[in-house]
């Protein structure tokens, strides 16, 4: 099965995004999975964790997420040349994660063209950034280009959707902090790419309006990771998005 | 003193990058900096070593960089968030790194904003992707887009070296394996700042070319650090190096 149809069977839309600082890290990414699992679909982990622990100690959380029936994806934003990248990816799905993240302005040849490759033959994922969340994303995903393949001007991100399709990505992520490029992108992807949205509470994106917009899966982070209680603002999510989805297949 | 300053200072413009695969990495890296730190100014470091090794296991290799005289350079290409970027720069730099890469295409605002500040407080480099060495480059790097600031159409590398210069980047990383965007980013920075280039060899790219095009420091990885003899080959393309520069300076 791919990863997008094992996602589409999972229980909740949320994704748990463990991004968390100071020491002993992979004790306490257990402790809030194992407070945490009933009320997401997936595990996000990025620099915060791949940066001090090494791929022995991924791997050993890996099994921990798996063990809860959840997936685990790594947020590594692939931007280097093809050779790096094919290591980089080698690493992350030898230590068992199902999903890598991809910046497409890498370009393809010798480039993010490895790692597809490489997510097919092993049946893995690979999530492009097609709009991150931050405030200065604008200043590129934004930013009007030539496309030179229909001659007309474009947004960046409408290309990366664009490159999304092509490639055959198996999500693409954009921002919850623009829910109107998150429509656009909703739109331009026809329904054959899901959506990954970042960016949820904390940075300022709303859980209601996402979904409106198109946002198939919700990442959350710092909102449940620095909660006094996780288990609780989890399941309080996980309550808002089923009753935001059901009001809107009603309406 | 600064980083560039350090860097101008130093003996060599070869900066060996430790690009390296399979068991028992941090005593091979080890290995490699004995046979080949007489003839390197810097050590570069990627995702080869950082996504195997934790946090812990990267500081000792940057202790004995700087114990044999060189300086370290993290290549994490930074690309996430603000707040992500800021905690793996703040690891980086705490495991003693003295400068880190970063992708422009970020953008300012809780992007590499944090970053920069970060170094500036620890007199640490920032060095900028202003056009990367793999053959893809080209779908993105020499985009032609919509400069705001001028109302002109620029390539988006044009608009890289633009913002090295207004952000005050320590360095501009461009490919050896395009020369005449070498040469042209080289004018762009009108001698500010100092252009790092990756590529040469085994890419492509060439050392008497790109020096004459404007490269300071030439990344050399795998022509190193795969040959059966890595110090002799070090010894004789820093040879080439002062040999090329000498006619260079001569003509």
């Amino acid at each position: 099965m791919s990863f997008a149809e094992l996602m589409s069977k999972s229980k909740s839309r949320i994704i748990l995004a463990l991004d968390l600082t100071g020491p002993s890290l992979l004790d306490r990414a257990l402790k809030i999975l194992d407070e945490v699992y009933p009320y997401v679909s997936a595990v996000k982990v990025n620099r915060h964790l791949s940066v001090p622990l090494n791929i022995e100690e991924l791997s050993k959380l890996v099994h921990a997420i798996h063990d809860r029936g959840l997936l685990a994806i790594m947020d590594c934003k692939i931007n280097d040349v093809g050779s790096t990248n094919k290591v980089m990816a080698e690493l992350f799905f030898h230590a068992g994660f199902d999903a890598l993240t991809a910046s497409p302005f890498t370009g393809w040849k010798e480039g993010l063209e490895p790692v597809f490759n490489l997510a097919k033959d092993n049946s893995r994922g690979i999530l492009v950034l097609v709009y991150m969340s931050h405030e200065g994303a604008s200043e590129n995903y934004e930013r009007l280009v030539l496309d030179r393949s229909s001659i007309s001007y474009k947004r960046m991100y409408e290309i990366f959707a664009e490159k999304a399709l092509l490639w055959r990505a198996d999500g693409a992520i954009v921002g919850a902090t623009r829910p109107r490029i998150l429509a656009e992108v909703k739109r331009l992807l026809k329904g054959k790419i899901p959506i990954y949205s970042p960016g949820i509470i904390v940075q300022g994106g709303s859980i209601e309006v996402s979904l409106k917009a198109g946002a198939d899966y919700l990442i959350v982070g710092r909102a449940i990771v620095e909660a006094p209680n996780p288990s609780q603002v989890a399941a309080n999510l996980n309550r808002l998005v089923e009753e935001t989805l059901a009001r809107l297949r009603g309406g």
